[in-house]
């Protein structure tokens, strides 16, 4: 089929063009989502559609960790339960998910919203660097734990938010690199290897660390 | 990430559900559409929920051959340039769009919606095959081609479709099973291999074809 073909109804070829723009999606898929919709049930679709505009319009965004929410402060740093003197620093709202999942953090978080990248054109006031500068300035945080992807941007922005936060009494800590639990030395790449080598840690303090 | 994972937001836990539904798509992969949705401009989350929604309520069938179609009848049965004595049966929507892009097929579609299918509970009475016969009734109708998938569904729809036809004075003909072209040999099933030396053609015939 081509690319371009019509489907006879205006109305189908407007659901597939939309379909498509998704990520992952291509036409030939895009069709048949569509055509799925239209073979289930009226409800199916309505439910889908009205989702998808009801959570576009009525999402906001934490106004302390910048997380997504449908309230003005989401859950977590609402939250009395949670330890307010620890942010965890990720790149993005997913990343969040991605922590909550471990249970390894009973902390606080704050969303950058992306990384320092040059090649991208995302310079640091892009991102919501000052106002963690903020949060900690307030006095209450005690550490933050850059939690950042093992990549170059990551580290650079790991390194800009170090610089910013250097005059502040805050301890910033970042996620432990090394070998992956389950991976074998042999297919773990050289840098990460050579990176566990250098930090290896004293083989008693890994007890400690099962509390 | 654990399934019934809770996102911070009714919202989106609501969207990721919903996106979930869709074949093909687990609720990882809705998360990631969903978290793309609210990433980029709010234009493109409403257009694809509005494209959906009226997708859903606006098409409907073609009341000649139950193709989908934003009109009473679809712009190939309304066609002055399409050869109204040639019918083609196919099971579904797509099927029409695949034999269009062909460009082979110059007369009218009936489109069945679905096979017979004892299995899946699906009967004659389900499907547009009363349809198809008032419609060759009236007369004008010459040849029905069966356009249904070579499965043991489509076999059972045409002789079905076949016997129903039999006292009309109507040519009922079915797409010519044998060889892909491009295939080796040595990797056709047996089954098609064998039909193909049954249903083998006169060689001066394959020329004639080409007009």
């Amino acid at each position: 089929m081509s690319l371009n073909q019509s489907y006879n109804s205006p109305l189908l070829d407007a659901a597939v063009s939309e379909l498509a723009k998704l990520p992952g999606v291509g036409r030939k898929t895009a069709l048949r989502l569509a055509l799925h919709l239209l073979r289930k049930d009226k409800e199916t679709a309505l439910s889908l559609g009205n989702a998808i505009i009801e959570m576009r319009e009525g999402i906001r965004y934490c106004k302390i960790c910048h997380n997504i929410t449908d309230e003005d402060v989401c859950p977590i740093c609402s939250s009395p339960r949670r330890d307010r003197t620890s942010v965890c620093v990720v790149e993005n709202v997913k990343d969040v998910l991605t922590i909550e999942a471990t249970h390894e953090h009973s902390g606080l978080y704050h969303v950058l919203g992306g990384l320092i990248s040059p090649l991208d054109g995302i310079s640091p006031a892009d991102l919501e660097i000052d106002s963690l500068v903020s949060r900690v300035e307030e006095g209450e945080v005690k550490e933050v734990i850059l939690a950042l992807n093992p990549t170059m941007e990551g580290d650079t922005t790991n390194f800009y938010i170090y610089r910013k936060l250097l005059h502040l009494p805050v301890k910033v800590t970042m996620l432990a690199r090394g070998l992956s639990i389950g991976n074998e030395l042999e297919y773990t790449d050289e840098l990460t290897l050579g990176r566990s080598i250098l930090n290896r840690v004293p083989f008693s303090e890994t007890f400690h660390r099962e509390d």
